[in-house]
């Protein structure tokens, strides 16, 4: 498995979440659509741009969203994964 | 319900705050209208780019405005929700 | 009443600072004038950008000048506010 | 009198330094001419956007020279001044 | 052999990684893809602007990706090889 | 004689140093060619945006180069002066 | 001798290493071609915009790559010089 390294984490993307359920929330706002993905390999913590330990707070099983992506797609084998870093992260499940 | 990473929340959009009541502000600014909303779910607090640890001003129920919306909608079932930077609360009711 | 979130500050806007007495201090300079407002609701202190713990330099009651505005204009029943951070104050009588 | 807010300085401008006397100093540079002013009002310490206190290096009666203004005109009564930040001043007297 | 300069590691280029197995992961998103390298030089530790010191999270014999490059082409000798800063690395084998 | 502010320095330009000795150094790069001065005023030391304080590297009688200039020309009496600061300057005789 | 400023570093420009053996290692991707000099004049170390001190990593007498140059050429007597800062070295033999 990929190890990911400084702030990045390795999700297996489920789909983009495009559909709305019904009333859209900001009428006549441009705003994305975010992804869904599910969380494979991710560091306990990483090393902040001013030299302080931050914990991650996604880890390995998690369900996430992120919105636009500022990932890349890295496969290895058969199977591809996205490798992002957690600050793209949203929320999750 | 959906848990929000860093510094996001998850907001319950009220409606867009479009009315104003007789005169204007800033006569010929083009300032925005603001966004009114609940908070359905926040973290306590989060960690700064500095690695300091901020609290969350803003809790579960109260209602928040904010300005330009850098947020992504989420579906989680039924519903629809704003997940947004506390960056870009204003301020709460 | 409102109450800020951060380092904004609720403000009634008393009126645009147009006029100019005679002379024009720097000919020829596309200075801005600057709005005039009183302070209705303000935190006494905020945490900044790096988490240390910055003193509000306004408080309620106070009247302010402020240029460049990047506030919103907020409704509360009848009333109209600006929402602006205390950054863009430039001073007070 | 005005009270400046933050690293601002309240001054009353006595000319643009527009003559040069004799020889440019740097020949086919667009080098901008300064300002001169007066301070007539300015915090003795003010804090940095880190936390931490700067000493402010202007005093009132000092004659201080300033580039670029970013500064904003403000009236009072019958005077006006400009109010801008230490930042921006270069030298004086 | 090369030594490299604060946080920047050198690398023997494998080969860009352009097959994707099957299904791409985000359709329609113009996403990069990545460079695969092994790492030939790294420092083992590097200053970080602001002064603080970091882990570096490579070391030589290191199989790495890294997508958008910023690196150098360097030649020593009959070799091409890539400096390149370790923010660039993504994950590692 | 002036008092510069903050890290700026007060430099008589002595000349734009244009003749280049046989070779130039980068063929076909633009590189500036730097101006010479020296130094007739400077602070021993300032201080740094974050609160710290450094000690100034250059001092009076000191002939330095420098580079593009975001400097000031000051006319004091009959004398033209360029105020800069101390970021600006690359090297001193 | 000059001395560098700052974490400025004074450079002998040996050559632009043009010439790739065999192989370009990133085919399509415009990599910069780096330059190669030997180091002249070099402070042991400097202060960082935070205020930290940092250890320069380069000395009299190496020979070092550096990319994208914003550095100026100075000329002294007969010598033509380049003066970088120590930020744009990639790598040293």
């Amino acid at each position: 498995m990929l190890k990911p390294i400084r702030d990045n984490i390795v999700l297996k993307v489920i789909e983009q979440e495009a559909k709305t359920a019904g009333g859209i929330v900001l009428p006549g706002s441009a705003l994305e659509k975010p992804y869904r993905g599910e969380v494979v390999a991710a560091n306990e913590s990483f090393t902040m741009p001013d030299g302080s330990v931050k914990e991650c707070e996604v880890k390995v099983g998690d369900t996430v969203y992120f919105g636009k992506t500022h990932g890349t797609e890295v496969k290895q084998g058969d199977e591809n994964y996205l490798v992002i870093s957690e600050e793209f992260i949203l929320c999750k499940e």
